[in-house]
């Protein structure tokens, strides 16, 4: 599954530099129809699930939305507490 | 970004195949501290915050969890309702 195989690179490439406990979550949305994006909403109720298992500063978090014709990506990366 | 860049491919490689509207949620936690895994609970919150915005089969969703020495993968692939 190449988009497993991706994450798994990633790792070890990047577990030397920042040996924190980190946590990064990518939702794709492929629209076909129009309506507003959910995807500023879903990126609030995410953080809000996340918060039940660990807690989470606000300073942790870095938040990525992009739009690319009819693809939408969020991306949110956080760095967990020691 | 190289993530980005990742689903800008599987995009343009993917839509001819399948003309689905579609979510993919990607949770990648780089754990240090040991206790339990707390991604299938996760799953569960993630489907029950999607549902607040599109309605979702449970026949429309693929999961896939994965654990990789320290990391551990949550996979979502749901398509949506045309």
């Amino acid at each position: 599954m190449a988009l497993l195989d991706y994450f798994r690179q990633r790792k070890t490439t990047g577990s030397a530099a920042i040996a924190k406990e980190r946590l990064q979550i990518l939702v794709a949305h492929d629209r076909r129809g129009g309506g507003p994006s959910y995807l500023p909403q879903l990126k609030n109720d995410l953080l809000k699930v996340i918060r039940k298992y660990v807690a989470v500063d606000n300073d942790a978090v870095s938040v990525n939305l992009e739009r690319d014709g009819a693809q939408e990506i969020l991306e949110l990366n956080i760095v967990l507490p020691d």
